[in-house]
């Protein structure tokens, strides 16, 4: 398993191609919380979401075929990996489920990536994409079963660490790659709390079991939190090092993305305000004086699509 | 006239009330651009706009009546007004121009202001705010003649010169508040440049003619920067202090707002956009090795009018 110096040796080998991306300290009143709050805009990153630093960490890690890499997602990954193969000068594949947002394939195909639209949910991508890989020989990066994947999306939370004060830091999950990387990077010295959607709870039912196990997918944050089973690493990760995991319902997460809008002009999709909505909605109460983080971990959304 | 030590002044008075914004660096290659920029993100200040720092510098600086205070605005600065006001637990009228958005009267009625929407362009609001403040004696909150205001403005430009290395600064101009504050406390080190919109060219004809002087208001800027002629104590200081004001067409506008959103998923509403309009339509080509700041200087828009 990795450990903090691999998501470091990660950080030092993205710099060169990913965004710092910025904090802002809100004091107690803000966003409806009692408490202050320090938000991390890693929507800004590029792609639009975190994801961005785990494609390239894979990338500029691996050696990658002639036929290029080859990515199954529900849209952020994907995006993450067909803008870092651009960058790098690779070819791309990018298999997505049905239900992915037309924004999102649109932004894949701006990429430069083919993109094949395959299946009900995340699962059934994933499967034509392995095909479609072995066929072609194209190296598959996988959305967050893959230890260089979630090293480079550990490096979200080192930074996050340099920039703020943090006691606790509360971190949205799907297939759990954000979490195993964060938890790696600082769990350690700092509290780290999983939230899901109740349409989107991997990582809430794999702890319930003992193990990861497969989910129903539903709701407003299916497309970006939708994996149907936590990995494997990431849940021994998680185990680990995750001191709680809390569901929010979609009209927390509605809640949050129009307060973010309202107070703070942040666009975030509905996996992009989920942590935030476990603060708002009550479900993670700080004890007085903890410093708190939140990521604002994606944007790839229509702009048409937020609460307003 | 005010210095930068009034500048310096103002920014430890607001420093309590205000959001110190944060800065991405982007390197070439970024918004279509063959050069780094440096993005100075003060769409997310309080209120949505950099107003909020002179608002808040006005109120915390002046003696408040128990009628509270009162401002004409097309939108931006009273939504600064009233969320000052109402923060510090003053009341608040604004005069609006029947051009202003939807979006912009309801935050304003959101912040507890009574609003007036009255006149087709500024002046008219102006005026009408004036002859309702000689009858309640409530403070008059200029959106940017006063030095109050534009003291506080300014504190946006010391802030980015800390957090980046400038050699220029390039800023959008409506009455020339946010130019004035920003020349005082820079312009002795620091290149600023203006940028207005075809339709809001208030500086340029000033500087044209020598003097402040009427101008046609019209565009996709107007509601933001559409005074119908640059403040006096502004348009001195302009004269000393910016080495140029460039105009730049609608059409860049809307490029410079869908190249933010795609790039950076930042929401800018047109003025806030119209600086690094300057740098995407080539109105202003750095040196080579320039540092080139833009400020993205407000966000008070609907979502659904962000070109995509």
């Amino acid at each position: 398993m990795i450990d903090r110096s691999d998501v470091e040796a990660a950080w030092a080998r993205i710099k060169p191609h990913v965004r710092r991306t910025p904090v802002i300290e809100l004091p107690g009143g803000s966003l409806g919380l009692s408490h202050p709050v320090a938000v991390k805009l890693e929507q800004l990153q590029v792609s639009g979401t975190f994801k961005g630093r785990g494609a390239f960490h894979k990338l500029v890690s691996s050696p990658v075929p002639a036929a290029g890499v080859i990515a199954a997602s529900g849209g952020n990954h994907g995006a993450a990996v067909a803008y870092a193969a651009r960058a790098l000068g690779h070819r791309a594949e990018i298999f997505v489920p049905t239900i992915s947002s037309p924004a999102k394939v649109a932004r894949l195909r701006s990429y430069g990536a083919t993109v094949t639209q395959v299946g009900a949910v995340y699962a059934e991508a994933r499967d034509a994409s392995e095909k479609r890989a072995a066929e072609t020989g194209a190296l598959i990066v996988h959305a967050y079963e893959d230890p260089g994947v979630f090293a480079g999306a550990g490096t979200v939370a080192l930074e996050f660490a340099e920039q703020s004060r943090l006691d606790t830091l509360l971190v949205a999950v799907g297939g759990g790659g954000l979490i195993a990387g964060c938890a790696t990077a600082i769990g350690a010295a700092t509290r780290i709390v999983a939230v899901e959607t109740e349409g989107t709870p991997s990582l809430f039912e794999a702890r319930r079991a003992g193990k990861p196990v497969p989910v129903a997918i539903s709701g407003i944050a299916a497309d970006a939190l939708g994996a149907s089973q936590i990995g494997a690493p990431n849940f021994e990760i998680a185990q680990k090092l995750v001191a709680d995991a809390l569901l929010v319902t979609d009209d927390a997460v509605r809640a949050a993305q129009r307060a973010l809008w309202d107070e703070l002009r942040v666009v975030a999709e509905p996996s992009g305000a989920t942590s935030l909505a476990a603060l708002m909605a009550g479900a993670y109460r700080p004890a007085p004086g903890e410093r708190v983080g939140v990521l604002i971990c994606g944007a790839n959304t229509d702009l048409g699509a937020i609460p307003t």
